[in-house]
């Protein structure tokens, strides 16, 4: 076999001595073909860069025009407008939107992605759950000829193209306001040490820090795990009455800044004189509570709009080669909660 | 022809002298037959009672397992919350949920219905716009054999199963709960009047007024037809500039309350005391905002998991022909905004 001739199904049993019915069903993972031979044929056909050729002719065969859309929870304002973005791009191109959640659960993830296989979508958009580190169900996807694309919440052990928020940005921003208004002690409530927004945000909180010479103090970094309110309550309680307090509070989500500005106005700290609090994600909440949030808006819409015409784009073209990375700029939105400045006469 | 054996295509291309092929294609409303032939075809088969058999045939040949979904809008808390209940319950069936959203335009809402047809959807699940009253693009997915039910907002004009929110008793409850705390000039900011939902809103507020004898006047009644923030603000200003002022406002939903509560704390208005605010659906808004928000609590991931079983069963069983009405009974969930009796103290 030449190396410049397209790799065949033909060749692939012949090399494997299977025949070529078995070669078919091992590259679409059929159930009645054993895992190790599923392996060894995928293996195979990969390391031949076999895969675009069967996608050519899935391509012509199999479009749905449906999209699989997974997110980790749907009952999410930011979510909810990635939705809404990804629904109303896919329309103007005649695409269908199948939408799924994984309740933040790789189990759930997984089964919502051997579903979307199984009544054949024509590509996958993703926000990975919290508990999600490498994408070999993803790449399921890929191995059919159907492109895959990660947003917001991203690993990068999966080489796929990828729509994500600038969060080191973002966060640098957010904390610059902090210090530009006056704050000198500033605290983070961060996202999980696994999850690379999270880190992306903690990386840009402490950059700003460093690069305005402010004080860093590791013990007013807390580690959320549920981003929930409560956990922003508890952590606020637990820095307040530390030795050493902060009067600043950067937070990983506006849920988690909620729960900071209850136990703020239950302990009778003023915000934002005594204590300014920022949020992230510019939920529809950060408008409406009192303080009023200060917060970094992600731009969910257009989020949901960028990744769903770039699959599609991948889609028509059988490209699922490509792994460019697209970034959304997020924008600071100031509110009372950090306007040290001019707010001077408290809130009403 | 026999009026006790079914009615099969060859019967209906024979009584109307066309081709077998051309009333098959005029039943599923083919571009190539004119719309005068799929007139003529389709009402032929009603009348003989032929659809019922079609579905069945259409059942076992296409079934996708994937259901299409449509809201009025997406990002909007409690049709997320129906979505998130319709796709875990779809999930532990086996069936994808497809998503669309109308904008409340019913040329959006039929375009979305169109591609769900399109793509061979097993069924549908719909909250109509606010510009929807009769059916008719619904009725094509009863023509094909495809169930279709109806959620919260719902036509009585298409007689398809239906799964709805008690709104009259919950407005009821709402409106009677105000009179207990001592509220007695009780003005209500209602939906549009051509919406269902919104009439037995209004129709529960004015039977408890008259149940206890409670003053009742047609100015207090305020038409919202965006249901959005300024309407509430707007109307209040109205309401409380007039000669004869209110003492509680009972709103559509709390997003109008919103403004309503907007308007009374700029102009100085005391919550509750001067004023009670009644939103309806409660949002997390109703939480959230100063002072917390009584609302009426719609269960809306338990509205999208019954009308996703219903949905399923009828699919499963063939049944495009019953249309029982599911009610989801409402709960009140008092807050500060209208807690008059114990909050002497005015708000934190």
């Amino acid at each position: 076999m030449t190396e410049n001739r397209k790799l065949t199904l033909k060749d692939i049993a012949r090399e494997l001595n299977i025949s070529i019915s078995t070669a078919s069903r091992a590259l679409k993972g059929h159930p009645d073909i054993s895992d190790e031979t599923i392996r060894i044929v995928k293996e195979y056909a990969l390391k031949h860069n076999y895969v675009p050729n069967v996608l050519a002719v899935n391509f012509r065969k199999n479009r749905t025009f449906n999209i699989g859309l997974i997110v980790p929870e749907l009952v999410h304002h930011f979510f909810s407008t990635v939705i809404s973005g990804a629904i109303d791009a896919a329309k103007k191109k005649g695409y269908n939107v199948i939408v799924s959640q994984s309740n933040d659960i790789l189990q759930d993830e997984v089964t919502a992605c051997r579903t979307f296989l199984a009544s054949s979508v024509d590509g996958l958009l993703i926000s990975i759950s919290n508990e999600t580190f490498e994408g070999k169900h993803m790449l399921d996807f890929i191995n059919e000829g159907k492109p895959v694309i990660q947003f917001d919440k991203i690993t990068d052990q999966l080489d796929t193209p990828k729509v994500i928020v600038d969060d080191f940005e973002g966060a640098y921003q957010a904390v610059k306001h902090l210090i530009d208004e006056g704050y000198d002690k500033i605290a983070h409530l961060r996202g999980r040490s696994e999850v690379k927004n999270a880190n992306e945000r903690a990386l840009g909180y402490e950059k700003a820090l460093k690069d305005f010479k402010r004080e860093f103090q590791p013990e007013w970094i807390k580690e959320c795990k549920l981003i929930n309110e409560e956990e922003g309550y508890v952590f606020t309680k637990e820095l307040m009455e530390s030795e050493n307090p902060p009067n600043a509070i950067f937070c990983i989500t506006d849920l988690v800044a909620l729960g900071v500005i209850k136990y703020l106005k239950k302990a009778g700290i003023n915000i934002p004189q005594q204590v300014g609090v920022m949020g992230f994600s510019n939920w529809k909440l950060a408008e409406i509570v009192n303080p009023s949030l200060s917060s970094v808006d992600q731009h969910g819409y257009q989020i949901g709009v960028t990744a769903t015409e770039m699959l599609i784009e991948k889609i028509q073209n059988h490209d699922i080669e490509s792994h460019e990375t697209v970034e959304i700029k997020t924008n600071l939105v100031v509110r009372d909660s950090t306007r040290l400045s001019k707010n001077e006469f408290g809130n009403i």
